[in-house]
């Protein structure tokens, strides 16, 4: 009886369309690593790194994504970011058409947990700054939810910082992922991403903040436009705010290309794979590369 | 001979009642955990930041989460939280006829934790406080056992913070277990819930503590009161003690529901649920959620 | 033809005897765990915290447990600890004739792991007190080697702090090897048993250094009486050094028998523990309880 | 169609030589290693410990290990280290043939990594030392690319000091692939000898910053000789440099010997190794020892 009513009601809310239905797991995953990821950083920066230290920034980050990928990864991958989604594009595991609907999804994901962040430290960050939200200066707190350059970084040093850091991570999720080499046992994945991510907050997180990620740096800096750090927040750092959209769309397209060149391309064909090209079936991918 | 022996004491001390042993298995993982995470904190208080930080807690809480799962999760599913139980009843996972048992174990674990390290760092403690157990104060010591907030935080604040907090483990650990999506390896589960906890206090600690669990507060709270600190514990905080019984449980079925209706829910059911749902079998229930 | 060689010598240097095999697998096991912990203290004191904090200590001996187990664990059980050999004896899963055995290799291996860590960080030592191997004032060095207690902790309070701590131990270990409850995978249980240890030296370290095993210890102790620190090593503390050496051995024992009355000994029989016991097989003990 | 082009580019650019398949997995896999080590190391001394501290620097070479079994783990084995691959070759278990060319391309992807971490942390290398890249004193830099002893070690200090840290290395990686003994679980053990570098570092890596492998010394040193640091990076700690490119190769074999000797040599045989022996077929290597 009790059964019968949620079974209705779950046929009533449920979505049957694979689209939408993957559009809601990319904002949920975005949204639980991002509220993960910029809640470490808004305890590191408040609490005046009595909280935490940078440290605890790099290991949220990590198991940010782990958890988002436990949360979509069986719905929609868990992308969780423009750069990886851009890739599985190129390569033929993603339709273009969706392309999109995942940046949107990412984005808004990622919109509203630094939405989520500044509400739950609203009081801590009026108690830090005195209600003075600024993009520079000792003080300044846009930097828990987007990301800025250092003082010495050039656009060009920039471009280049965040090419290296998303091409090692693409790099390492294919290899991570990669049947025919030594992948990460199944059902671990996640966290040996997490590790992933959070080795390159310790290895390449200071020049720029390791935004590797459209997403995750867009969403939350739209947000503080919106919530009272005004337009300074694309003008800073000479108009930083393009690079984290655009470099690691080139650095996570160089890091497959790259693991393919050398790695990927060259394991020899499985049994099936041959069978397949002998009969020449055009129709299919024959998938060289295995993503999340 | 001796087995024959073994196997009487083991006949005459064995509980065959199923509830008996699901209490007693919620009081030692819940003892388990907050040893753990009780000491961490006394350890880092009283030893002026020489002997952990932050960081240490947050790992300790984490890895005692972890512990406390293997301990009961065979046996009662190793809740340890009320907000946990709670959602198990609500989801009809478990009886409520349970739910007071549980929810009682819990705290009663709980409190003999608090007791356990008191004892444990008695005689550090009186070295650092020189007897006096205060609520208040650069030498407060009550905030081992139980959390108070911050001075900036007001009572919406932090039950918002907890709502948060707890909503954000409930949309991971229902993840982490659900085997339509993309779950942790079974019998890696334990480390991944831990290593969600540490991520929960990585990125929300710095408000209030994140209590997120009901038992993880009241218990050691009772005790303090009991062991000195006196009735301040209550009062401490513009009675802040309220909160984290409360706001962990609305945010635990906030969690519960969000992360059904937006990943849940449509994931195409299986093939013995089609069956099932055809039958029309109005006694069991299908299961749309995985816990612990 | 090579192969020949070297199966010869492997059939010359190759050991049948049971227990000479796991006497040479407990010697290296501990030693290699005493390897890594003993020098992460040695790195942390001498460094002056530049090289590594508290925190450091802690993962090092959880670790150095790890690969222990790795080490040994197919051939001895990897105990490493004069504990967990008196439980398993008297758990009946070793025999009592092993016991003497298995606690000299243990204190011989983490003897020769303090040997080696004193080679290797002998300029160190020096440089840092000038030749002064001292167990007490602010350049002792003696407590790289051995467990000293804190100056406010009493010979009942330090009692305590190893009895808890070395339950705690137990308690988890047992569970996480207990088939019959939620066990770490098989494979995994040698992280799972590290990560333990650590947090174990968070929540518990502070007092007087966690030795939770009568040959961390002694081994040690004994290497730096001889090597230049002498006899006060076992003065000091008001005699201390016989702590670590009983409190352990009756924390492991509480540890073991709580796990049992309150989960392993209500875990209902599998059935191959039906047959045997109508069978009355009084010969062999039924296993009610699983190590490492 | 689409997949016709693939196919072809992919059959063009394919190579079958399974050497060079090899040699380019270890350029990729060490290269992405030392990416990870490197740039750790040049976040913490550039950023001045803000931006992580010497754990940092242990958990990147940690994960930078992960991360390179990873990436070559199926195709080469992975070695990222010329002290491994001569240990594999001396127990038969790869082709001396093929020493030169594993070490060659080992010391190549180190050099590359370097070479990019330079570029990578240019501007800040300069905003720090303003363009003065020397190999002493208080601004030092060259220490960000190879390792340099502490004052007071001496050279046969140094020497013990890598040979016991490479031993270590090798006795547990053993001991973690060993299939007789306690391995880790299948899919796992890369990140089990990622924490196994990591405790070397967090033990033995004060001395001289645990090299621990010719090529992760070889290929930084090279490159900062060339990159502006000068000649000096050869002659700095009385000639130190020869010293990472030797004792790891003593100490690889030391382990390798005392893991065989102490447990591997005594494992039973198994029931296929018997045949194999009675059989006295003496053209493969019966593998009493099992690599990544």
């Amino acid at each position: 009886m009790r059964t019968s009513i949620m079974n209705n009601i779950r046929r009533i809310l449920s979505i049957r369309n694979k689209l939408a239905r993957e559009a809601l797991a990319e904002i949920l995953s975005t949204f639980i690593m991002m509220l993960f990821g910029l809640g470490s950083v808004a305890q590191v920066v408040l609490g005046k790194k009595e909280y935490g230290q940078y440290l605890s920034i790099n290991l949220s980050f990590g198991l940010g994504v782990t958890m988002g990928i436990h949360v979509a990864g069986g719905v929609s991958g868990a992308h969780m970011n423009c750069a990886i989604t851009l890739t599985n594009c190129v390569l033929g595991r993603l339709s273009w058409k969706k392309f999109p609907i995942y940046v949107l999804s990412q984005i808004l994901g990622s919109f509203l947990a630094a939405a989520v962040v500044f509400c739950v430290y609203y009081e801590a960050l009026n108690s830090y700054c005195e209600g003075n939200f600024t993009v520079t200066g000792p003080l300044e707190t846009a930097s828990i939810f987007a990301t800025y350059p250092q003082p010495y970084l050039s656009i060009g040093g920039g471009f280049l910082d965040q090419v290296v850091g998303t091409a090692a991570l693409l790099v390492c999720i294919l290899a991570i992922n990669d049947k025919k080499n030594s992948p990460a046992l199944s059902g671990t994945q996640a966290v040996v991403v997490g590790l992933l991510v959070t080795v390159i907050g310790m290895s390449m997180g200071m020049n720029s903040g390791y935004a590797i990620n459209p997403a995750r740096d867009l969403g939350p800096r739209i947000f503080t436009a919106m919530a009272g750090w005004g337009i300074d927040v694309f003008r800073a750092g000479n108009y930083w705010c393009w690079i984290p959209l655009v470099a690691p769309l080139v650095g996570a397209l160089t890091g497959a290309f790259l693991y393919q060149l050398l790695v990927g391309l060259h394991h020899p064909p499985s049994e099936e794979e041959i069978k397949a090209y002998e009969m020449e079936a055009g129709t299919t991918e024959t998938g060289t590369c295995e993503f999340m």
